[in-house]
């Protein structure tokens, strides 16, 4: 029997046929299509599973199950996703249309959330008992592993991180609020501040390898500029790294997992990134003598969205 | 059989001795003394224990065990309390001197995380999966509960939401980093926030209840001319409300707990307090228009330390 994970985006649509020792044995894509009416697109979501599954020679009494991650919320009892900004799907009937065209037991859950899972079955994570995923991304994705299953609190909206505040009366955010970690912690904020250095700082790397638009500038931009040293970049990086050790500090002073992981876009800086934030992390820290969940970097990549999905049950 | 729970505080140690349905049929208590040798303590700790027994007609065989509850953090594993800061006490080993004067099964724990775990048990949030307890005093302590457990973190150093990041670069902190929630959401916060006030505002009647003299302000006199319609002590306490929304939203956004119970000195303003958080918090949370967390005041009390104590096991 194999399982299959699929991994919900706004640009595409993943799937993955996974062994029973979970490794990866097929996989099909599909563009995503929000113009489609929500029927439809589910209709293609389970035509793809099939078609991916016929591809290396199997059928579909061969499926044990079909895992769904989203770039939202679902609630896994019903079968319904609650809300999918990136999607526009708002109560949407997924498991009711899905079983329609391959009657399988489905489950659905928060993308983020399936790749702490993936990480934390067989990724950098495996074998711990809790664990928190931080994805750096254009916004910030947050998954909770508590004695390795996903937690995604009572009432199904938690794992927030990104949307916790972390500066009263900041910046303004996508949600409606101010001062959420994700203004300062993801991509986009990288993105922010590298453009506004570059106002005093015209002769700064990061303004050359924009070919002189600051509106070209992208994390990549300020990132490989710091790793060159260019001074501007530097500095904006390091207020990054601040905010960053800062927002990892917060999940230890709260929750204390066994470990944290980075991933998402950002954390393909590798190296450059985790070295000063485990460097830092502690001292904000309020028992910071004591031993401390370990910080590394996620290893499972793009990966860990159908791997993760896949999992579920 | 009875259980004893022991609240250790930096001015006085509350003794409780429970039944089997966790009512409390006996009280001691002595006052602190932190001059003392460590082993001295403990030992005046374990004669209250006695003592207290003794005084209700029942002997040293009825004691099934001994719970203690500390503001700072221990390993329950090997009985060393960490760290007490109140206390002075750090990587000292309880349990070993306590069973020399009463052998009995010692349990120890956060202060805070025992309170929560007693309000789980027969207070507010009696009965409920997860809760998070967020006591405002001096400081802020927070417990946390997980399918009715106490969570501390895998390192024992979580559970410390008062020493969350919730203002970057923000007021200095006693722990020694900048922001803490602590420093906005304490009663050391609004005291700040009304001697503050009364500078520029001299007609405030923060100030005639304090008898002009800025210093004796404490936060019931800015709750008291906030409920008298002060102008100045209403803005204080818009703030702190305010503020106070904002972290039972991150509370919500990052582990959404089926209940959050407000507890601590500054909790005792009542509906005066607890209503406009209400109103409040869930415009900070991210997925607003679904079921969240319900909030609600702590009703235990003062006893809530040596009842979530003598439960410890």
């Amino acid at each position: 029997m194999v399982r299959i994970g699929v991994d919900v985006g706004g640009t595409g649509i993943q799937v993955g046929v996974l062994d029973e020792q979970l490794n990866i044995i097929g996989r099909g894509s599909i563009e995503t299509h929000t113009e489609l009416p929500f029927g439809e697109q589910v209709r293609r979501i389970a035509e793809c599973c099939k078609n991916t599954v016929a591809s290396i020679g199997l059928q579909e009494k061969d499926i044990a199950s079909v895992g769904v991650g989203i770039p939202g919320i679902a609630d896994d009892k019903t079968g319904m996703i609650i809300k999918c900004t990136n999607m526009f799907w708002k109560d949407a009937p997924f498991r009711k249309e899905f079983v329609k065209y391959l009657n399988k037991p489905i489950y659905i859950d928060n993308d983020a959330s399936v790749a702490a899972l993936a990480e934390n079955m067989i990724g950098i994570s495996k074998g711990r008992s809790s664990s928190v995923l931080i994805t750096l991304g254009t916004g910030i994705g947050s998954g909770i592993i508590l004695d390795g299953k996903i937690w995604n609190g009572f009432h199904g909206i938690g794992g927030e991180l990104g949307h916790t505040i972390m500066m009263i009366g900041g910046e303004p955010c996508t949600c409606g609020n101010r001062g959420c970690l994700e203004r300062y912690c993801s991509a986009t904020a990288i993105i922010r501040m590298g453009r506004e250095a570059v106002k005093n700082r015209p002769n700064s790397l990061m303004l050359e390898k924009a070919g002189g638009d600051p509106a070209k500038i992208t994390a990549r931009t300020v990132i490989d500029s710091a790793r060159e040293k260019d001074p501007a970049a530097s500095e904006v990086f390091s207020r990054y790294v601040g905010y960053l050790a800062q927002a990892v500090a917060n999940v230890v002073n709260f929750l204390d997992p066994e470990m944290i992981v980075l991933g998402g876009g950002v954390s393909k800086a590798g190296m450059f990134l985790l070295q000063p934030v485990r460097d830092e992390f502690p001292e904000h820290v309020i028992f910071r003598d004591r031993p401390m969940p370990s910080l590394d970097l996620a290893i499972l990549g793009d990966e860990a969205g159908i791997v993760g999905a896949a999992m579920l049950s």
